[in-house]
């Protein structure tokens, strides 16, 4: 690892494994509140690792360099959820604050164990099983029906890692690529929800509005806070989801608990236990954002307020397109919208790519909506909606 | 100067000249809108270079020093207004993009060459003059009585280099001092406002509601915004003034202008070219904060929306007090209101030190400034309001 900075903290230190977009934002608040972050990265041109001056480099699958990465950390947070399950237990076991700890985590890296445990405490899950072979999934649809959802228990996200099967052809295309499989019903949703709440280590909790989540091809592209039309009694229940996982589980910062709305209720989807792309819309549309939200979760202080600051927000993700240079279309999106937020990462434009986000604040939220839209569409392809 | 950082810009590169708070809070709309910071401190352990990556260290009254600085950067502007004025012009002859350019920034560093500008084209200044001993002192105060107020025509802030003078005897002491001063005439004011604009190089203004700043031994203590009971006509007076004072002095980025309420009318007292104390409170409090509009106005880039996201929002500096750790204060304010704001500077502690401040934001002005006090108080202190 890089050798660490000059000069001695002066608040509070967090380190962060994981040097992407998600780190890069927490930057903000830890600046506001004296949080000093150091950040375990790959590269010094990372997301993160451009704006956080003590950046180590190291790889976060040797715990040696976990362990090195830790000493004169106050806690331990992470960018994404790829550390070894067996690392982060060693870590706590050494004395450090890793939060989530390893208990809890484990349920938003294995889908297995977290189904095994939601459906234990009574979450609203779809019906599953674990499958070893083609005759397993075979067994399933006989009792479920087709098509059957084939997902990696370890390892998927942004709709990597799911396969859709029709028949039982479809479903040995997804076995043979060898890796751990489970399988679950295909759940008839009406929109995707998320909710995303946070827990302290003495057990405080906070839960954001119910939002909903669009995607495209397996990848968020907007978020709408709150979730238009939401039934109160519903949203008020899709909360109660959440804050009841965060506590069973043991939570200690933030879940995002992503959710389908369907005619019999709500149907728990997938778990993430970090600042996540649904709540990028509390940067501005919330009192306290998620990225600072996070910071006081891990630290153990007092949350703050999740109140929303306008009517309606829109969050629109930026995919990068096929030219490199986004920035000379800032001219035209910052005139034309002297109140859209912009938000890069500092990432090298790849297509697909999520390289930023925009957000739009109002109270009318098919106005809102297009000026997200407008701005995400310009900025990504010059394209004029 | 220190080696540059390992990876390329991929955003537009602003240098700041200087790493104090100014500089660190620029870097949390930096990130957003992927523009690269570079800071020019004298010391790593300086509160924006704990959080700038590419800092490198020299001093600032060196012209080589800033030329190499220089190089690379999209636009050069300034933390504070400290560097000498033929350094601004000699990086500008250069082709280096410099905001505030010289002549505008000469009108924040020198109060001579203020008064005569403004009183040239008409704003309301008090009645004023040079004066080199105490002769021209006995004549000004023949003209316009005692008290007279002598300030320092450059390098003051804070109150220091200001002496409100009741006699002969007390201009004497200040005379002694060596400085070259001026003399104002002492203006009875009703309470003391602000008015903060933006100009971009091509000529596009924004100007932020009026403020109202309270002082305390000449440090401001609290904003608030907008200015409470303001007639709006005087509102839009102050404003247009401002306006005018960025469009006739040619200031590129931001301009405070400090204004004295008096039974008369409005009276411009100073001006400081660069984000301001009475401008914090747009951090969570406008669509956009005043940092991000420097740094849009630096690179000639569409100014954001000035309008406030509340209806009124208080703004408290916090001074610091004999006891150097803050940090174990954080539970209690986060837990009194978890709507309050906290901003701490990353510095060490010293007494009557700037190193931080809260904001709160709401509806009822009374709640909202007790809400600010009560947190600035008890972090500072200890004690309970």
């Amino acid at each position: 690892m890089s050798s660490p900075t000059s000069f001695s903290p002066i608040g509070p230190v967090v380190g962060v494994v994981g040097a992407g977009q998600l780190a890069r934002m927490m930057q903000q608040p830890a600046i506001a509140l004296g949080v000093e972050l150091r950040v375990l990265a790959n590269d010094p041109g990372e997301s993160a690792a451009r704006v956080i001056v003590d950046t180590r480099l190291g790889d976060y699958r040797d715990l040696e360099v976990l362990r090195e990465f830790g000493q004169g950390c106050d806690a331990i947070t992470f960018d994404h959820e790829h550390v070894p399950t067996e690392h982060i237990r060693a870590l706590a076991a050494d004395g450090l604050a890793v939060h989530p700890g390893a208990g809890a985590l484990v349920h938003a890296q294995d889908k297995a164990v977290m189904r095994e445990r939601l459906t234990g405490f009574g979450a609203p899950c779809p019906a599953w099983a674990r499958v070893d072979d083609l005759a397993d999934v075979e067994r399933f649809a006989a009792e479920h029906g087709w098509p059957v959802v084939l997902k990696a228990i370890r390892g998927g996200y942004d709709g990597r890692g799911v396969w859709v099967c029709r028949d039982a052809a479809e479903a040995a295309e997804a076995l043979a690529t060898g890796v751990s499989l489970m399988a679950e019903v295909f759940v008839p949703f009406r929109r995707e929800l998320a909710v995303l709440v946070a827990r302290s280590p003495h057990g405080q909790g906070v839960s954001y509005p119910v939002v909903e989540t669009v995607q495209e091809n397996g990848i968020c592209v907007e978020v709408l806070a709150p979730a238009p039309g939401l039934d109160p009694e519903d949203a008020a229940e899709a909360q109660r989801i959440a804050l009841k996982i965060a506590d069973e589980l043991g939570v200690t910062g933030l879940l995002a608990v992503e959710m389908f709305e369907t005619e019999y209720g709500l149907v728990v989807n997938e778990l993430a236990m970090r600042p996540h792309n649904s709540g990028h819309w509390t940067i501005e549309g919330a009192a306290t954002s998620q990225f600072e939200q996070h910071l006081r979760a891990v630290l153990d202080l007092p949350l703050g307020s999740p109140a929303p600051t306008a009517p309606y927000v829109v969050m629109a993700n930026l995919l990068g397109g096929a030219d490199p240079d986004l920035f000379k279309r800032y001219e035209h999106v910052m005139a034309h919208d002297p109140g859209i937020k912009l938000h890069f990462y500092g990432k090298e434009v790849r297509p697909g790519r999520k390289i930023g986000h925009v957000t739009a604040l109002g109270t009318d939220l098919d106005t809102v909506r297009a000026r997200a839209r407008h701005a995400a569409v310009y900025l990504t392809t010059g394209e004029y909606t």
